[in-house]
């Protein structure tokens, strides 16, 4: 009977899903493994029996992956019942597929846990994380949320700096997460560059749009041009988002986007120019501004995850505990699925500055090893 | 009497206008001048006498200004009337300035003609272009341009593998330009690396809701996710913006954008998930995707305008003539700015597909060479 291996992506792409992809693939081809195969297109690839034969690909797209955004075999984020999991526990029975790695968010380690209760013994199952929100529970961070990270930290320098060179307008970067504002928050390391943004919002702390206009009208009258970075998910103090619905289809509610509410509100109460900028999914797949650190940890969950799974553990999800953030360091742990389902980590208020308007040191000392080294600098006169 | 040089900026910074000013410094310094000062701040710099002194910059500084974002000594789109020329021409005068530089595009060349006018004889005045938009006549294209090509194509590479990883919705990517739509025309370069946009839409022709929403339900429904490229600048056949007005501050109205509007019709008339990106400024200070071939060109501007002036020439702008498409030659020429000035060049409609929403070979032909080798390859499995 063959020993065969399957790798499933779920949910969003991020700029190091395929570096995990190549760690894996690398170190189940250094075990005792028949096939290594791909779901395409994630947990329906596996519903449909579409696999891709990982072993085939040659040594230069194998070397390409880490360098390769989106997910290669492709992800899904189909909604699963509970008799989608026993087609996939047969499904993976039928292909002598004994070992699963599962590289995703909490929904893709919740998907984890659901396939280790309808496989039973038969199949091992071992969760990578993956996220630019950062929202897995246990773990320090995960990979893709170092990348994202960077990106919106030097972008937004280069924003700042264009709008410092032509102080006419506020500009607010929308940045991704709607629950949690630990890559909101990034953006404050484009600081280092000498261009840091001026105000900083995240959706932990409730939304006031007088507290904002008041931080613009004082900020704009000392220095012209402003920069905010505005998360996509700020609410108001009874938890409902800040923007209005636009429009619902069915049972679901539209709602314009955060930065450009904020650009209007700034031009039809104070009068000043303003624009937004959102840079969305270019966010997530930007390989310019990949941090080398999270690739080469993405790399390591992906071999980790294959070596617990090769050694017979199921049910657990590589995690990445800090030892250190001066000199950087880590290791990575195992961590019982259940654990990392129990809740959508969000950034702890003592991350924020007292004003909630941008960051603490001790968050900036926190993310800045995760970016990859120091952002591009600019000559500034 | 001395004998001194200015530069000034105008209007939007580009990847490369920082490289014009590198350039134009080289030349002057080698060249019989005195001072060679920079307004910091644009014409209104002129106007507070706030001056840079560039000979003074390190020549690490010096080095590092075409790799530095937005405009070094500043920019800025004041509105002049006659005796703010009249006020420049002495202020010139004043500082024993006989060579000015002017950088920027239709406008800036515009205050080029006014300050030559007002001047008189006592001041060489000479331009350099730079427009993201590429709507400057007569030249081929203006320094600028060809980065913002190569981040729009590269971005749009980016979201499209993104997208096609996770099919589950249609992304609209706004690209800048609100006349013109070589930029937007841009991103069809990124079928170059195998993940090209699905569909392209500039400002030159009447945009077709309808057409627009039966282009992408065919798509989706043939392939999933959908990748669409649209300008800010889209209009009805009457001329009139595709979104609606939203508010009005004064006598200014203001629309909301154009991505999301797309975007949420994609939504409502098609029952598709849908979301926009718009990277808006990210796009135009972006050093990753500065184009070698625009910086290299950016300087060759700075500098020719430098030599110009110096050798007594004024009135004129430097501009790129196209010799050949393959292999890429360019030689730059002298224009009088009065023939600049006649009319914002718009995208030729044969550069567009047939059906409108896309672009034609010979577009592709002519805007590759311009954004500097290949963009990065992705691994496709």
């Amino acid at each position: 009977m063959a020993n065969n291996a399957l790798i499933l992506h779920g949910g969003a792409p991020t700029a190091v899903i395929n570096a995990s992809l190549y760690g894996a693939v690398l170190e189940l081809s250094a075990g005792k493994v028949d096939k290594i195969l791909g779901a395409r297109g994630g947990t329906g690839g596996v519903l449909r029996e579409d696999f891709i034969d990982l072993q085939a690909l040659s040594e230069k797209a194998l070397r390409g992956l880490p360098f390769t955004p989106a997910s290669a075999i492709g992800t899904s984020r189909d909604h699963l019942e509970q008799e989608d999991y026993e087609k996939i526990a047969s499904i993976l029975k039928k292909h002598d597929i004994r070992y699963l790695l599962v590289n995703g968010g909490n929904g893709s380690m919740d998907t984890c846990g659901k396939i280790v209760a309808a496989a039973g013994s038969d199949v091992r199952v071992v969760g990578i994380p993956k996220t630019i929100d950062n929202d897995i529970a246990v773990t320090d961070h995960a990979p893709g949320f170092g990348s994202a990270a960077r990106y919106l930290a030097g972008t937004v320098a280069e924003v700042v700096a264009d709008v410092r060179s032509l102080p006419i307008h506020v500009a607010v970067v929308e940045a991704m997460g709607r629950n949690a504002g630990w890559l909101c928050a990034a953006a404050a390391l484009a600081a280092d560059t000498g261009f840091g943004p001026d105000l900083i919002y995240c959706p932990e702390h409730p939304f006031s749009e007088e507290a904002f206009l008041s931080d613009v009208e004082r900020l704009h009258k000392a220095q012209g041009g402003v920069v905010v970075v505005a998360s996509e998910g700020l609410k108001k103090t009874d938890g409902t988002p800040i923007v209005e619905p636009i429009f619902s289809v069915g049972r679901s509610v539209y709602y314009g986007d955060v930065g450009a509410h904020l650009g209007n509100l700034v031009i039809q109460r104070l009068g000043i120019k303003a624009r937004s900028e959102k840079p969305g999914i270019c966010g997530r797949a930007s390989m310019m501004f990949q941090s080398s650190v999270d690739r080469e940890e993405a790399i390591l969950c992906g071999r980790e995850a294959a070596k617990a799974v090769l050694s017979g553990k199921s049910g657990v999800m590589v995690g990445l505990r800090r030892l250190e953030s001066t000199p950087y360091a880590v290791e990575p742990v195992l961590i019982p699925v259940e654990e990392v389902m129990l809740h959508e980590r969000t950034l702890p208020l003592s991350f924020l500055n007292e004003e909630k308007n941008g960051v603490s040191p001790s968050y900036l000392d926190w993310c800045r090893p995760l970016i990859g080294g120091p952002l591009p600098e600019f000559v500034k006169l």
